[in-house]
């Protein structure tokens, strides 16, 4: 028996498209982002890979994504799960910040470290600040578990217990599971499907609104390392775009 | 202890603005009701009404406005629960036929027999038929309980199990509740909320887009009967206009 994965990395946010640190701050879709998301609908209704059930992070880009790809795929009826361990990681510090800025602020070498190392988180927000979460309802149940900042390594750790506990469980039910969070949240899922080690994720970019299928076998390992892109040429060509963020 | 229930009956859909008996036909909201429905999420945001947890029907109209107007209240995150028992009515035969056309030829007696009667259903429809839904895949667990047409009387009893398995659970959890539904499965769900006869539930319209709260007492019944729309002036109106709808 082998079961079916979907990842959807949310389509541009208006901060992607002002190049700032994102993180946990929770903007919407830009226009672009809404036409990647219909795009990512189209695919998947193309594909025939119709979601059974929806995992999403507590994040608007994220979430408002999966409604409007699921509307195009005539799959906006299915249950829905939400989660803060699928959230993007907290960029800590750095969140509201200009990317080119920071880069020439820090130089290079600091900047590839806070943005692509597996293990150094940036400096922690300050609570109360104007991008920080601590006040946000949909946080209030987390107490200590609320992070100030996250490096890659944290946002696996966050997540793997939500995998086991939410979405294995879907999968093992025989469910086509739609996944749309975000560009580390989803680095984290695919470093633990493909078994990629903490030195390679760093160089691995998931492009934003192309669904990526994975198709798992019996221990929710791929079949298809990997994963495959419903549409391989866009994703080809946008790994290359965001690998030249900050640039 | 009280808790707190929003009522909200989706935006105009384009069925409703080409005058079509709907149903269970799954059509998309106009531009109209797209605006009503962030008309809803700003009275909810103003009225400080913000829901913990959403239940919606499985059908795009509700389902979307519930998107749009939690967006705009800013509580896209809150967790989901959907279910075709909080689908509208099924109109059976009628669906899809013109409401003048269907007054012009069976006649205003027969006409608002099947409209308005609490327990006089309009004929069956044929299954395999444009607009009919049994090989629809959100309701093929369904079985013997996929309806082919419904009277209101129909709607109540397939309502009241949800009612008191899913919705009041979460009422009772504390969590305010949005319910994003339809003209007859909310008039179904204020029937016994209020406890309004069979005969007396027939002048009942309730408009769209306009949330309706409750507040509810131990027992699950209105301290404010008859509910309070969080525009009154506007649910005047509204209701007033529907009332003449086919005329």
């Amino acid at each position: 028996m082998t079961s079916t994965l979907v990842l959807l990395r949310h389509g541009e946010s208006t901060w992607n498209a002002e190049n700032l640190f994102t993180g946990w701050v929770d903007v919407p879709l830009s226009e672009k982002g809404e036409a990647e998301a219909e795009r990512g609908g189209e695919l998947l209704r193309e594909a025939g890979a119709l979601p059974d059930v929806l995992h999403t992070s507590l994040l608007r880009r994220a979430i408002s994504t999966a409604n409007m790809a699921l509307d195009v795929a005539d799959r906006h009826w299915i249950p829905v799960r939400r989660d803060w361990r699928l959230n993007e990681r907290h960029y800590g510090a750095l969140q509201g910040k200009n990317k080119k800025q920071t880069l020439e602020t820090y130089g290079e070498e600091q900047f590839m470290l806070w943005r692509r190392s597996y293990d150094t988180p940036p400096p922690e927000i300050e609570l109360g600040s104007e991008f920080s979460q601590d006040a946000d309802p949909r946080y209030a149940d987390l107490g200590a578990d609320l992070p100030r900042t996250e490096c890659l390594k944290d946002v696996v750790v966050r997540l793997l217990p939500y995998w086991e506990s939410a979405i294995v469980p879907d999968l093992r039910a025989g469910r086509t599971v739609l996944v749309a969070a975000h560009g580390n949240s989803l680095r984290a899922l695919v470093k633990h499907l493909d078994g990629i080690s903490d030195d390679a994720i760093a160089g691995l970019n998931i492009p934003t609104g192309i669904p990526l299928r994975y198709d798992l076998d019996e221990n929710f390992k791929p079949v298809n390392p990997g994963g495959t892109y419903l549409d391989p040429e866009a994703a080809e060509k946008a790994a290359a775009a965001v690998a030249n963020q900050g640039r």
